[in-house]
């Protein structure tokens, strides 16, 4: 079969899927956990190969620490697919159920969007996060992950789908592609693919955006910052930075630049910088803070610049307004903070700054799908239209209306013979 | 000021249009209406210059009835203001609020998609109402409107602005642009309008769609389908399917094709053809339908075609199945509708049609924002991500993730230290 004979079919399969009850989603979930579980040999054995593999290529430490699906990793996504079990329905949910005339009933029910492609890294716990997210709600999977994790990836989905089908899942619930060429093929899919979910590089997003006419999801660049304002509590601000910085910084949670109030900068900038050295961050900083600081000097490409590394950009701004200005202007929408013990310059900031995430006192490596008690998520979305931030299962599911009637016809209300009445039930 | 420099602008507004409580954009409601109604003369002697245009020019009678904005029109759009300032605020509305740990609280808060650029077509009652609905759901507000309502929509929109700035709104809340040549000047500012709704025909949304980085919901072709099971209620299907095709033909939830089963279809189909001939509609029926009723040849293109005219396409089929197959398959998944008594077929037809509406007994010219109880409606939406079928209020805005800690770092989650616990508010 071609991927485009295979992908209408699972087109098909898409309606059953979204027919199942929670019982029969939850039953291959338990399934696809105790399959991983009593099959960990063969997991980690494929797993060895990509990275043998990974290391004779010379991959960075980084990527094999991605690919590595050892068995702590495995007990992880399994605990993962447990707590995933735990959480409600997100399907048959009544969103609105209103009366429009004693005869005429109006329901907006959730229901899953349907076939959704998923691109993501070589990471072998991203399959079954995703592949278990779309099992429980209700919508049919293509996966295609990394090329490193060949090997690991074809003995995971192996596992999982054989386990979902055992379960009582359609044949075509899910299928793997593998080849880079398959993917442009999916992109042509746009009779059987209802949403792609990119998950890289802002480029490698861009690239599908503009290639396909299925809807895409984005998960790009996160240039996250932190704005640390002048009333602000020094144990807070130093904590909540390092970790934003440092906890892991090759994600897009991880904080890019630090914006910094002038009248706390001198007292702030130095404590920082002995922190920064300690985790050996390099700090780029504008000529205001290279007056504090030792630096190097930030450009305006640095407040651009997703770095993903032991780097960050530093600028001293006048006021909570300049602040939030640069952020609209310079970050991506992902997430930005604010450390401030001041209640009304929290409600601006939360108020003007346009990301999926503000947050207050707190590290910008809590945007995640599990920190939110998502269970996981599939990607983040900067994008404003339809899911926002971590995307976990509400953001996998849509709605229909349903409307039930007795023989209504507009032309009675369009003359008056009938009225409407709206009335939420 | 350059049309890029004005969307600009308008960029920076909208946070203070998002910051607005309901009871200014409700004020700003007020005064629209109470403007439209006291400069009602005004408008009617612009409507007249373009009616006037629109008879030299030879313009059909439905683009003239559309473009017509008479005393009880505006008395209308009066009457949907005054509905709309009576729905609850869109905004601020806590969607979720999850404690993840004692001292770090989440809230998923509703808030505005921010600047919304809306090309419609030449409807004067249009121009109110997407205006409207932005002002309730505090967003900014690109409006282009049909060319052959020009003087009417220069009007109208003067009156709407003077009234939304006199209440309170900020300057740049909205801007109206008159040229052909400004849309393609707007679809290049994706730094700063976040949504474009296209109205109008299919090519325009895909022209839109192709032109523009800026996500479009689309408004596109409105295929709508009545199947009318075995069993049925003679005179409900008769009521629904004549409503369905004949209350207003020009308009997209209008029906286009009837899928008739095997066993009713002698029963139905001659007392169906007897009020379609009194009507003046035009059947295109398969070999099958012809050997009942007298009727023209239906080919497989005019089960792809939204006709906007009295012709209906009308095919026979054995069963349910292959009826809810022809829907997917050649519908465009705005409004579908079953005519049975059968709980079972209902079901399974509103289940399996992945369409925005289902419905079971009622014209499928119920698919429209004001009789879903929104007030009124932006477009209806053929996508399945944000925002399906009649798009109102809700459809215009997004969320926002807010966290407020108290120094909380990841570090402290992933070492151990501390646990989540999860617990909605």
């Amino acid at each position: 079969m071609t991927i485009r004979e295979q992908a209408a079919n699972m087109k098909l399969s898409s309606f059953k899927m979204a027919s199942l009850s929670i019982e029969v989603r939850n039953h291959a979930l338990r399934a696809v956990a105790d399959a991983l579980i009593s099959n960990m040999d063969k997991i980690i054995i494929e797993n060895e190969k990509d990275l043998r593999k990974a290391q004779e290529d010379g991959l960075s430490n980084s990527v094999i620490k991605r690919l590595k699906f050892n068995e702590e990793k495995i007990n992880g996504v399994v605990t993962g697919i447990n707590d995933l079990i735990q959480l409600p329905d997100p399907l048959f949910e009544e969103q609105m159920k209103r009366e429009l005339d004693s005869d005429l009933l109006l329901i907006r029910e959730s229901c899953p969007i349907g076939v959704i492609g998923v691109i993501f890294e070589s990471r072998p716990d991203a399959m079954v996060q995703i592949a278990a997210l779309c099992i429980k709600s209700g919508n049919c999977a293509i996966l295609k992950g990394g090329s490193e994790a060949m090997n690991t990836n074809r003995e995971v989905f192996h596992i999982i789908y054989e386990a979902a089908l055992s379960a009582g899942l359609p044949e075509s619930c899910m299928f793997q592609i593998e080849a880079r060429e398959d993917i442009s093929e999916i992109l042509k899919c746009d009779e059987s693919v209802d949403l792609l979910i990119p998950r890289g590089s802002n480029a490698f997003v861009q690239y599908i955006m503009s290639n396909t006419k299925i809807p895409v999801m984005g998960h790009a660049d996160g240039i996250c910052h932190i704005y640390a304002d002048k009333n602000l509590d020094m144990d807070k601000a130093v904590r909540v930075i390092i970790d934003s910085k440092t906890q892991y910084t090759s994600v897009c949670n991880a904080t890019e630049t630090l914006l910094v109030h002038r009248d706390i900068a001198e007292e702030l900038l130095p404590v920082l910088n002995q922190k920064f050295k300690e985790k050996m961050v390099e700090v780029r900083g504008t000529q205001d803070v290279a007056k504090i600081i030792d630096c190097e000097e930030a450009t305006e490409e640095d407040f651009k610049t997703e770095y993903l590394d032991l780097i960050i950009s530093v600028k001293i701004v006048d006021n909570i307004e300049e602040a939030v200005m640069h952020i609209n202007k310079y970050g991506s929408h992902h997430t930005d903070c604010i450390i401030t013990e001041d209640k009304e310059a929290c409600q601006y900031f939360m108020q003007n700054v346009d990301s999926a995430g503000v947050y207050n006192n707190c590290s910008t490596r809590f945007a995640d799908g599990y920190r939110y008690g998502f269970g996981a998520e599939v990607g983040i979305s900067t994008g404003k239209l339809h899911a926002r931030g971590p995307v976990g299962l509400s953001g996998l599911c849509t709605y229909k209306y349903k409307m039930f009637g007795n023989g209504n016809i507009v032309d009675d209300y369009q003359t008056g013979k009938r009225q409407f009445h709206f009335k939420d039930l």
